[in-house]
């Protein structure tokens, strides 16, 4: 476990961090803020065992920084604590979208983006909650310039706060977001507005709505100073995504004109398969743990590439550690997953990306 | 109170009036459904004093019916319901859109088309509740040929499930629920088949989807074998409500397109301020009751006129009359409103319809 925690920027997320370290048994955490009052409430929240005065000195000794600040100041907040940090000094963020923040970490090895799917209606460090992370998905996004001793780091220290880390490219991220959070960010903005700009026959469609309307707008009108930011860095894979939505609406559109029953029922049908196979990716039982042994060359990228395949397929890695040997003989990764099924799951991944695993019990 | 209720179709809807109206006190509540098991478990569940074996038999001699059948066989049931009834029966429907069974009603004195804008995850009578209504809207759709007296018992025994009855001009009616409900079922469906049916980079947005996607797709792929019908039957008004959303993404794309801060700040704002608006239209405690008297000429449709301005004012009727005098003198609507701000409000707007209204206190 990580000795000496830095925490830049102790807003509900930051603090959260904070929170779930210190019950993660994190030795040290040190929190900073540009706005010391914020870093006050996470101290007395007990979200940190220091608020420092400056990022300098809450980098010192530090093990890992998390930057965790809104995401119009995060890719120049990274670059400034990877600059201000010790060479020991692992760094990863918490940011709703991840290629420009990859990019303006600018290759460095000890640097592994990160975004935990998780938050609240509750903003600032007053609502921070160490459970905030319990089960919830925590991507990750090394590249080829990723130290794989970085990236074990961040991913212990994840799974530490009750997350699950998934590799993902970065750019695949922010594709993944744009359709799963900010295009539904969206609609519930439009959907709120509209039905409040509209009267019909001087009835406000806003009062007497139904619960179909309150849970689609549920997260409508999410804080301004978070949101603008996110949906104008993710524009470009936003925008893919509504026009994708788009289309899909004039093929409805197409459906109700022609009164086409058949197809109204096959897309409710697949609606309610999607649905439940949505809710059915929950967390299974704790499993006993399996050891894959892969003989891998020695190249950068290379546990990246692993890690994100086995990420697409959900395969939950509990730990993982890539040993070096020597450039002509490679080195061996070792992964631990829980379950012979997950464990023979991730075997069968390996193997399609033309390696061979050995699969065995970790006898406890 | 209704002394002899039929309810004609037991689902979920029809069964949980029939709860309700037990705890209500109504006497004697007769049940009919096509399906006699069905008709059956709502018995069992304590939704009926007795199970009909016909139509014409859970009919006989009932003050009022209430027609529960799935929007698609509603409108031939409706009219089958007040061919087999006698003239002392009032007759209304709980169907999710209003102007196809108010055109098969036929201009029948004796109907009054009604919408509890209520529901559950549940289906059937087995999922039946008494509460289900209690603070809900009910929509109410009387129209020029609706008897007065008929329109009152339906007010009062909606009022009495504990719903709040608000009249509407049955097309209007069909209008609003395309934006409120209609539409964002459809974006729900529109939204999880294109999270469903998208792979990026190997990744399954369903996996690790966060809070959003499952709020906004909570509604997806409801029963089909009653929403295809719902969809079918307001198809041209939910194109309409399709049509301005499309417009309004149209708008949000042109705003990420040329990275407009200043628009996604104000829409988002704009977001806000109409989602706590929707979450503050909750009921108020129950206020002393004021009469409002109000003359008014003899003429079809007065009534339903004066209703359904006050329902697009959500000013809650607690009950009213219409006492008839003559062609020549017209007659006195008397409305019972609570709370002398509410009555001062529904005084105002019959004032802009052209009336005269004297607001009293009811002394206990």
């Amino acid at each position: 476990m990580v000795a000496r925690l830095a925490i830049v920027g102790t807003g509900l997320i930051g603090a959260s961090i904070g929170l779930a370290a210190k019950r993660a048994g994190v030795g040290h955490v040190v929190a900073f803020d540009a706005d010391p009052g914020t870093a006050a409430i996470a101290l007395e929240r007990g979200a940190a065992d220091e608020a420092a005065e400056s990022l300098p000195g809450a980098l010192e000794g530090a093990e890992l920084a998390v930057v965790a600040v809104p995401v119009g100041r995060l890719a120049p907040q990274v670059s400034e604590v990877l600059a201000a940090s010790e060479g020991a000094c692992t760094v990863t963020d918490v940011g709703s979208t991840k290629a420009g923040v990859c990019a303006a970490a600018g290759g460095s090895p000890r640097f592994v983006g990160g975004h935990p799917v998780a938050g609240s209606e509750g903003r600032g460090p007053g609502h921070a909650r160490a459970e905030l992370f319990d089960g919830a998905t925590w991507f990750l996004t090394p590249t080829a310039a990723t130290e794989p001793a970085r990236h074990r780091v961040v991913h212990g220290f994840v799974t530490a706060l009750g997350a699950r880390p998934i590799a993902v490219e970065p750019l695949a991220h922010d594709r993944l977001v744009a359709l799963t959070s900010h295009l539904p960010h969206a609609l519930a903005n439009v959907l709120i507005n509209q039905a409040g700009a509209t009267r019909v026959d001087g009835h406000d469609p806003l009062a007497g709505a139904g619960g179909s309307l309150r849970d689609m707008t549920r997260v409508a009108g999410a804080n301004p100073r978070i949101w603008v930011d996110i949906f104008l860095e993710n524009a470009a894979e936003l925008r893919a995504s509504l026009g994708e939505h788009r289309r899909r609406l004039d093929e409805l559109d197409r459906a109700l004109g022609d009164g086409d029953a058949g197809y109204l029922a096959r897309w409710i049908g697949e609606a309610s398969v999607n649905r439940r196979r949505m809710l059915a990716e929950a967390y299974g039982e704790r499993q006993p743990l399996h050891r894959l042994s892969v003989h891998v060359p020695d190249r950068p990228g290379v546990l990246a590439g692993v890690t994100q395949a086995l990420g697409a397929e959900r395969i939950n890695i509990e730990d993982f550690e890539l040993q070096h040997r020597s450039v002509e003989s490679g080195g061996v990764l070792t992964l631990l997953v829980g379950g012979r099924q997950e464990a023979e799951r991730a075997a069968a991944v390996l193997e399609a990306q033309g390696y061979t695993a050995v699969v065995s019990l970790v006898e406890a």
